[in-house]
């Protein structure tokens, strides 16, 4: 990470908002982010129906709410930014709805897993691009991220279940690749729809951005930290 | 409501918790409230899917996420008062679940209707219930049913969806009146199988109670208030 930690003091300046594709990428990131977690919020809740008792039931709601409260921040930064925050998030709709409905869980350990392994790579994602962003944003991202929280309780059941039936563990794994094959192609579909986010990416007159070196170092990252999650979760990646 | 404010004072000191039934009842209590609490946030994240835009969306999964955010301090009371918080709240599964199952809105306004309508019912007679509580109790009861606040979104909705086609008001009506057939017959089934709720309501030695004629006068307060909400919604009741 210190690659992203060298760069992020880049954007600190409100220079970087005289640029005016800084700040549509960044009307657009927090769009993505705030969509993405309202959706994430209403899959949660979704999957909570697959809870075997109440307490998971509960733990799953939970982790919704959880979700749901950090949308407003976002919002909230948009409007600041002089953006309707509507119209901010409406160009990911698609791509987050399609993610989803492709990947909707059959039963409550592929939930659960999806809950882990997709909060983590989101927030992975974003952080790394965070480094990008002007303090006052990159603190919104950030914060927008954390007081998740859940792992422990996922890794929990997940672990269990493994031991109850080791056989889970083959298909719990190919569904984990499958997580994160669709959210590269749905990110992959986004990027090159929307400029703005690769060209914030790519840098400006005075931010540093990444070549294409740094762009594999930073995917290298988050494969790296998926296989980490996926272990973690005691399965292959 | 003079007769539930005088009343209200009984339960005050902690001897009410000598009488084993008081214990078992308010725990009862919290556990269908909480589970209530749970259930609606599922079916308003569910509900949340009719919105026709994405601001709706975000109304409706906003009123999930607040009444999801109030169910952490019933289970905490329930822990408190010496019981396991998903014991509690079990007896309730059935009766919510059914209620919830019965009244699938089939549309947004069905939806926006019943978050609005059922919650304030609920609320009402929680509220009710809580004057023949100690006061901490009823302090947690009460505050677990503020913070609502989403009123005004919901009755501007249903009255614009008026004002644009008037003839949805005759269905939408019907629709609330069902929403307060449903609850009471439900209500009415958790009184029967549970003796510690009609017990509590029916007093102790320390303890007034309801006696027909005042139970009657509040079924008609709860009637009387449903009517209110349908008028403000521009219905029939």
């Amino acid at each position: 990470m210190t690659e992203i930690a060298d760069s992020g003091s880049a954007g600190d300046t409100p220079v970087a908002f005289q640029d005016p594709g800084y700040r549509a990428a960044v009307v657009d990131l927090l769009g993505a982010i705030a969509y993405g977690e309202i959706s994430a919020f209403e899959r949660l809740a979704e999957d909570a129906k697959l809870a075997p008792t109440l307490a998971d039931k509960l733990a799953l709601g939970k982790m919704a709410a959880v979700q749901f409260n950090h949308v407003e921040p976002l919002i909230a930064r948009i409007a600041e930014l002089g953006s309707e925050p509507m119209e901010a998030m409406a160009p990911f709709v698609k791509a987050f709805d399609a993610f989803h409905a492709r990947t909707a869980p059959s039963n409550w350990l592929e939930g659960l897993i999806k809950a882990y392994v997709g909060d983590g790579l989101a927030a992975d994602f974003y952080i790394e691009v965070a480094a990008f962003l002007d303090a006052e944003t990159r603190t919104t991202v950030v914060t927008s991220l954390s007081d998740v929280g859940h792992s422990e309780f996922v890794v929990d059941r997940v672990r269990q279940a493994i031991v109850a039936d080791h056989r889970v563990a083959g298909a719990l794994a190919l569904w984990g690749r499958r997580l994160m094959g669709e959210a590269l192609s749905q990110a992959q579909r986004v990027a090159a729809e929307r400029d703005s986010l690769a060209a914030l990416l790519a840098g400006g007159v005075d931010r540093p951005g990444l070549d294409l070196a740094a762009l594999g170092r930073m995917f290298s990252r988050l494969t790296e930290n998926h296989a980490n999650r996926m272990a973690e979760l005691g399965l292959a990646s």
